[in-house]
């Protein structure tokens, strides 16, 4: 089924690069493209409040169907009210389908032409996830934008392996474009391949005639090499139509946003604020901040002179007082300057992409990080 | 030195108890009195950010001595501004002496008419504090509060034990007074003395003598019942000039406190709000509400529905599921939760004083925690 009240908006295509300004359009408000989306994977982004969250500017945020399939189960999510009034976010959310979790759980998992057998993670307790069933999980928790069910394998991998995974993925895919019966549910696919140009290409083209309404790019920073994941991205983008959003999932580091865009993504997520700001690194213009270190004991500085964000507002001497204090503040804090560092880079490549000055934006960035 | 910029007003004494209503007056605000305050050991109020901690309707905030003088040290508070500028927090401050840790790390302090000699809890390195060093650190935490440094034992105990460490406090307290430098700084001397009522009135005739600005009542809620306590208070008060403020130290559940109020205390503090939060144990106006139970799975109330918090956006099946998943936004939410409900009642208490039904209103809250 298609979904109403969802419309993406292509504003303008810098003239220098690849990256698009556009708007994604949705019964919950709209998304302003490129966009970052903070991971809330229980849902709850760790430790940031939903009104904190607000104002770091992000403007969507991802759910983990696994995840919270196992705690606390969709069921009571949605008897709670669905993922939105659960955990209290009223503007969009997107929920990924777990296919994520045979890559990153392939010691606990079974993978057939059925689906998935899980072992929780938790306590070992069985979980099966079929494409059908990711999708009533995800209809259950009521995100904005579902994800389809796919089968993610870890790179460099057996060029069979891969080709195997990815054609399952591809008929997964259609049985998720059948099972979903939400008309206020946008469902994305999900391209795989590995780092095949053609088989990332043929598998594009097989999901295109599946009629999408968005288009991820799946199976990457996967643990190769960050020139071959670019490489892979415009081998893969051309063959995705302009007038959908491409979501390229899991990625990253601020230098990967910034390269993914010039190649024409809108879309990204990413763990990497969040879990570097709980281990005391954050996230500046001139690259990231071991707070840990004795350096800055004394610091009187902010992280950055000109962040809005709550943790601005105290020393790096005092970030790293409660990190070395074992203090939830720390990462509680470092958290919401990472989210607000990577929204900041968001507005500014926005900005950027619209005064076609996309790649002067770029190459100022990496300068600044690798200083 | 007596301090300028500080006074206090008694406003209002209840007719049907000895319920007072004051403000101090400081150089950085008034506190409405009474009041609570939440205790921010290590410069953060745990899980709290200062923001936050000053929605909840906290006006003045606790510091320790001890644990700040291992970490970060009070040279390096000192160097990044003083303990305000450190935490954000450009409202009062109270700091303690180290007095308590000598009770509560009592297996690692030696107590000497000198002063007492600790071994670190974090690693063992020796610390000595001295009435003397005790305000020198407190100076330069920069605090608004000091207290004089005393020598607090557990209860039950030997007569003469708890007499010996109360005449030392009372000669460290004239000690402390006399090396107290500041004059932005208000020392406030701490009745100590047991259940013994008469050791307990000696001691405060003896502060009372060497003129200190305010009076704390120490060495309470270390394992005696809330009776004798509430005895106790009855005893030391009435030995306690009317135009001074008095702080009942480290006290405690919400009946303590509106008992205490009745009987004529000023000013608290506890780390049961926080504590208790980090442990999904919340407190309402019906009772606690231990989250982790499973009757709240699918509970779709707030713990509080008139509550303005940001946990109380949320359902009670939301919270606990943030404390099943061991999510840090559980420990942060119901610690703010907590911190609102005790400022709530301590507001309460401030009105139903005004309006001479300080026992209307104690009766009331103590039928509701019963229910
Ligand atoms: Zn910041
Ligand atoms: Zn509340």
């Amino acid at each position: 089924m298609a979904s109403s009240g969802f419309r993406f908006e292509l504003m303008h295509t810098d003239t220098g690069s690849n990256a698009r300004r556009g708007r994604l359009h949705t019964p919950r408000g709209s998304v302003e493209l490129p966009t970052f989306m903070p991971v809330g994977t229980l849902g709850t982004v760790k430790g940031v409040d939903v009104d904190r969250l607000r104002s770091t500017g992000s403007q969507i945020v991802l759910g983990n169907t696994y995840h919270l399939a196992l705690r606390p189960g969709a069921d009571v999510v949605a008897s709670l009210g669905g993922l939105h009034e659960f955990m209290g976010w009223s503007g969009p959310i997107l929920t990924d389908s777990g296919g994520f979790q045979v890559f990153s759980l392939a010691d606990r998992v079974k993978v057939t032409e059925s689906g998935v057998s899980f072992r929780s993670h938790i306590d070992g307790s069985p979980l099966e996830i079929t494409p059908e069933r990711s999708i009533a999980i995800q209809e259950l928790l009521g995100s904005d934008f579902a994800m389809a069910f796919d089968h993610v394998v870890a790179l460099p991998n057996k060029r069979e392996v891969i080709a195997d995974a990815t054609w399952r993925s591809v008929r997964w895919a259609e049985r998720c474009r059948q099972a979903a019966q939400r008309n206020d549910q946008m469902l994305l696919g999900i391209v795989q391949g590995g780092l095949d140009p053609r088989l990332r290409q043929d598998c594009a083209k097989a999901l295109v005639a599946l009629d999408f309404q968005g288009y991820a790019i799946g199976g990457l920073s996967v643990g190769e090499p960050p020139p071959e994941m670019y490489a892979t991205l415009e081998a893969t983008i051309p063959a995705l139509p302009a007038d959908r959003p491409r979501y390229l999932m899991g990625v990253g580091r601020p230098e990967d946003l910034v390269e993914s865009m010039a190649r024409g993504v809108d879309m990204f997520d990413c763990v990497m604020p969040t879990r570097n700001g709980r281990n005391a690194l954050a996230f500046t213009d001139r690259g990231t901040i071991r707070l840990r270190n004795a350096q800055h004991e004394r610091d009187s500085s902010p992280l950055e002179a000109d962040c809005p964000c709550p943790a601005c507002q105290h020393s790096r001497g005092y970030l790293r007082h409660l990190f070395q204090a074992k203090e939830m503040l720390g990462p509680i804090l470092t958290s919401i300057h990472n989210i607000t560092y990577y929204q900041r880079l968001m507005a500014e490549a926005r900005l950027a992409i619209e005064s076609d000055a996309f790649d002067e934006f770029r190459r100022a960035k990496l300068a600044g990080w690798e200083a």
